[in-house]
């Protein structure tokens, strides 16, 4: 046995590893309590769950961690080892800067809050909602100012930075204000110009089976790999299982077939990051997906940037008659315009990418400030009306239910997480207008069925290199440049004016 | 807080809670595993499931242990609590009896016999199974050498006693070896019986869907609570997952339908057992199904007992036409010939419940002797041969593939645990004969549907009970006696001669 130069980080990549195993398991039992699991599991489900949780944060904040990170720092590491123990530290102070008294009470009041949410959102009960929202927030407030102390970034930052490390309140706010500036006069424009188009609406019934034939055939034309996950239904679509054993899930409705289809191509988007992680590192933090963002620039890489292009939705028309049978509805052009159609509604999750962004700025202007003391939970009413009106033309007055109700993560305690939605979709077409430039006939190989490109594409510059770089690093070895938002006006603008 | 009486006690309760927990994602994973995994899951999958393994082997070594159940012996228990430690002490025993090296060295030699032996069966390699298994034996008859000198229990009984608490090779041989005497005579009469009876074959195809629909429904019927677990499909038929949440599983092949629905109706007989058990003791040890045979009982019960009665096929008829249309074979007297059909064959697990314990001694009386030293690999062809000849009347000279290759329980080193296949039959008939001497008219019941004096009567007697008393105990307060054979006998006898 040779002895090691690296004893210290060597120990931070054997606890890494361990928990990976451990959480393999967590991943399983989550997605099979989503997908699978009866009723009566529940509580021994979650008591199992919580058992297990416990133990990886006890790994987590053993005593001799802190001293072999700083240890390790000394060691003669190489780049990519350098780049592990970064994500190492990561995910170490996540797990110790809060003190275990707040997380429990987290817990808790998460808990209690989501729980009366689910039945006070159908009741339109806003009051009752802030009753036990205002002991979520004061929490968040409390944790936010831990972490700003331990990171020395700004309140609303050092949320965001748990789920985009780098990102600040100061490019969003230029981005997001940026955005704020054009989209609603965008929003106008496509509006006028698709009042003109007809649109011939698909005929149902459309059997479950025929939808999970298709949904199996797009993913296996997008590239996932049926040896190493699976296709399954939940109440909820997600993307989960580990990296070697991917498992999506989607939902089915007799009455239409695009919501499964293009949710499952959306999953599709996240399932190969996950897929296309490094397979030697698998164990380690360094092979973890890079940020929220990107990841969602991968499902929206897929769903929007791909497959709701022209020359995929021609790809589509053929598989989509041969699952259901031919109808006028299905014609290619007609299809198109079905998946581009752009409306203005009171729901984020079910709202066109041209005025999805718009539910995300309302949603950062109101929880940034919410969270560094400047609102207070009676302020949301009035600045959602005003915002929602504003930036969609649509009046909320008393409608709490689709309104600020209409999303778990504020119960849940998920603030810093909107911006992802809309940071992903401009990462994804920043990516597209990359590939662009560097694959020539990029849109006519995709009409034709050539998607392999894109993939090469998207593996060698954002699923091969994880959490190798930080996100500028790799946006620019990616695409030339940091984030650029001009790239998802363009997108927008070729897509829905051009 | 109050002053326990019992902290060694209840430390060890807390520790079972803990295993409890864990053991449920290990249980979840692996039915995962055989239920849903893809190919390239594996690998992870496997290292997950060897963490947690070593994970509670740790829990269950900790040199606390031993002296927390020391002093618990001499703390006020209850007669419930002193059940408890009882089966915490046969746990820790199982555990700790053992050093690592062998337990190692086990997990090694099993491993390599049982891979190799997938392709040596096809292959009918005998000589290259046989070097491999040399080596498991060596390591079998070194662990039952242990285990006897911690139990003071013969060899063979040391090992038999991990599967079935309290049986011995006395009471084997003696039950055996009456079986011995009459089983080929009654083969013989039932063969030539049957031989005179026509009987009608079901014409497929059958749809894997109605066989599904057919399975969930006798299901139902047989009163599986859906609630608290799933029917899904795997290779090998199994009841796995944890108590509160049930998995079952069955295969399916569009030629013949009988395979599905009495595998489903064999494995909900174990299910049954397991969503039986006391509710508020889930966690502990004395909350455990009683033993193998005890398990292999309730299938049996459910497949054999109620299941092949002309009274429940009665039921099964008309369940069996609305699935797959009328035909002549549907017909309930015809059934319940196909369902009684007796045939000496090669394949143990394909036997009918008349050859089936013949099949069963000759495993016994070979390995028997083979862990005590009598006998070596190299004798067991020529005893296979001779016995099979005169018990089922078989010819299997140069036959490996289908003799000794047949089952994974040597390659596995299972040594002890085939008797509880027959002991359970056993176990089966003597509770049909104790239930109808106390509940009057059960069978004209069963034939009309009324099943849940038989219900009532397993979940009293065997289910709610699980491992609070030995065996012994539970079979006197459940039937009036111990185990006694001549109830199977007197039910095949009914059955097959009456």
């Amino acid at each position: 046995m040779s002895h090691a130069a690296t004893p210290a980080y060597d120990q931070l990549a054997a606890t890494y590893a361990r928990l990976h195993r451990f959480e393999h398991l967590q991943a399983i039992a989550g997605w099979d309590q989503a997908a699978n699991m009866p009723p009566k599991g529940n509580e021994a489900r979650g008591a199992a769950m919580a058992e297990l949780a416990a133990l990886t944060h006890r790994l987590r904040t053993e005593p001799q961690v802190k001293s072999q990170l700083a240890q390790a720092e000394q060691e003669p590491l190489s780049e990519l080892q350098r780049a592990n123990l970064r994500e190492i530290r990561r995910d170490w102070l996540a797990s110790n800067a809060l003190p275990e008294s707040l997380v429990q009470a987290q817990t808790l009041a998460r808990s209690r809050c989501e729980h009366a949410w689910r039945t006070q959102r159908p009741a339109n009960d806003w009051a009752g909602f802030v009753e036990n929202f205002r002991e979520v927030l004061r929490l968040a407030r409390e944790e936010a100012g831990l972490l700003a102390q331990h990171t020395g970034l700004r309140k609303y930052d050092a949320l965001m930075d748990r789920y985009e490390p780098g990102m600040t309140c100061a490019v969003v706010d230029r981005v997001f204000g940026d955005l704020r500036q054009w989209l609603p006069g965008l929003i106008a424009q496509v509006r006028e110009r698709q009042a003109r188009e007809a649109v011939v609406e698909p005929r149902g019934p459309f059997p479950v089976a025929s939808q999970r034939a298709l949904c199996e055939r797009v993913m296996r034309l997008l590239g996932f790999d049926f040896e190493g996950g699976r296709l399954d239904v939940s109440t909820h679509p997600f993307c989960g299982g580990v990296p070697e054993d991917v498992r999506i899930t989607t939902r089915y409705r007799e009455e239409e077939f695009a919501q499964s289809l293009m949710g499952t191509i959306h999953e599709t988007g996240h399932a190969r990051y996950e897929q296309g992680r490094p397979r030697d590192l698998l164990a380690q933090p360094v092979s973890q997906a890079r940020s929220m963002a990107l990841h969602e620039s991968q499902s929206l890489s897929f769903e929007m940037q791909l497959a709701r292009s022209r020359g995929f939705v021609g790809l589509l028309a053929p598989m989509i008659t041969a699952q259901f049978g031919a109808q006028p509805a299905f014609e290619a052009d007609n299809l198109y315009r079905l998946f581009t159609r752009v409306k203005p509604g009171f729901i984020r999750v079910e709202a066109d990418e041209v005025t999805y962004p718009a539910h995300v700025i309302l949603r950062y202007e109101i929880e940034r400030p919410l969270i560094e003391g400047e609102i207070e939970p009676e302020d949301i009413p009035a600045l959602w009306d005003a915002k929602m009106m504003e930036l969609l033309g649509i009046d909320t007055r008393g409608n709490f239910r689709n309104g600020p109700l209409q999303d778990v993560h504020w119960p849940e305690s998920l603030f810093g997480y909107f911006p992802c939605y809309t940071l992903g979709a401009m990462y994804a077409a920043q990516w597209f207008a990359g590939m662009r430039r560097q694959v020539s006939g990029l849109d006519a190989g995709i009409a034709r069925g050539e998607l392999a490109p894109v993939f090469e594409w998207l593996g060698q510059h954002i699923w091969n290199p994880a959490s190798r770089w930080t996100t500028d690093e790799l946006t620019r070895r990616a695409s030339g440049e940091t984030l650029n938002p001009a790239h998802f006006r363009a997108h927008l603008e070729a897509r829905y004016l051009g």
